[in-house]
């Protein structure tokens, strides 16, 4: 589970950016689930409309795998998530997103230079139900009795965000934009590896769902 | 992102399952997506079809949460996607199973006592991406350098079950009989929480795909 790459990580060329985010495990992967009899055309289609320009992508049976820069990441899964939305039928994205192991055996990862991902607003309302997973620290792995700490830190910036809505069992509920859900994604993954050397985030991000908030929370 | 309890745990009734599994931090969320036009039908027929003995249900605009024995999430997990794929529609199911963690602060939880569940087969063939996260040892964290010991261990296991596929990035695919999966999950999710308390697992789970294997890997 993580690349099955042995090899040794060549230097990265800072002219290759797909290369780059390989030699730092950064990537994603996302399942798009459309509740519609044509199902199918509206997930090609917004597979084929979403720009790749510094983005690795491969779809297989059950989801899209996305390598590149934390931004193009971020940008590629609100346009795909967009594009899929747009129709109108119920959609529901299964997104996972990784960073600090690059291969089979984790080397030293440094932290992310990258700042938080700033995305235009999809135009998309979503909930989202999200979880933090800090794995891995070389410096040490997890301090007894603190290994959620940055799990609080970060719903601590969703609520400073505005896309917090509550706690739930093992997971928190995002509401909003689907850009600004998924750059709370982003941000508090990005944060967490500050001190994580290896974190993955999952979030199941559901828009236009039939049912009213009143109806069912 | 874990339960918002916060109350001190009382002492397990042997008698209550629902209050064991919840003094454990047993539980799982699931988010069936069915890809059709009369989705709403299909999925609450299969949500109220399900048996829910010993199990405590609650559905939101989401997922929906389960809390109880380790067998019964499974027979329900096996129960619920079977019967949202029994139309033959194309069906996803994000999954996550969580245990070690019952409250914003975990304390100390015992290793799992519960034997491997035996599921009989659901008779829907599926593939599912799987990851598995050992998150917190009570005794001093992740080992620097083997923090993924236990996944190695559980994708040997898969193999042993003859439902592992192949690893991917981020991920490994299993192939098999709905219940085997489920099998898989949880018997390699108990076998980690042996030595990790806290223990979460997730997958996304593909039945009745349009996509001939031989079309897309």
């Amino acid at each position: 589970m993580t690349s099955t790459a042995t090899a040794p990580i060549d230097p990265i060329d800072p002219t290759d950016p797909i290369a780059a985010a390989a030699a730092l495990g950064v990537g994603a992967r996302v399942t798009l689930s459309v509740m519609a009899d044509d199902y199918v055309r509206v997930i090609t289609q917004a597979i084929s409309a979403v720009e790749t320009h510094d983005l690795e992508v491969d779809t297989d049976k059950v989801s899209t795998f996305v390598r590149g820069p934390e931004h193009r990441i971020a940008e590629y899964l609100r346009d795909l998530i967009g594009a899929a939305s747009a129709h109108g039928h119920h959609v529901v994205a299964t997104v996972m997103i990784s960073r600090g192991c690059p291969g089979e055996v984790c080397g030293v990862v440094g932290p992310p230079q990258a700042p938080t991902p700033h995305l235009a607003p999809a135009g998309v309302p979503v909930q989202a139900q999200w979880s933090l997973y800090p794995l891995f620290d070389p410096d040490g792995g997890a301090r007894p009795g603190d290994h959620l700490a940055p799990v609080w830190a970060a719903i601590e910036r969703a609520k400073q965000a505005g896309t917090y809505l509550r706690s739930e069992h093992f997971a928190t509920t995002l509401q909003g934009d689907l850009a600004d859900v998924l750059v709370t994604m982003l941000d508090t993954w990005l944060a967490a590896a500050q001190a994580t050397q290896h974190v993955v985030t999952h979030a199941t991000i559901v828009a236009n769902s039939p049912v009213a908030s009143q109806d069912l929370r």
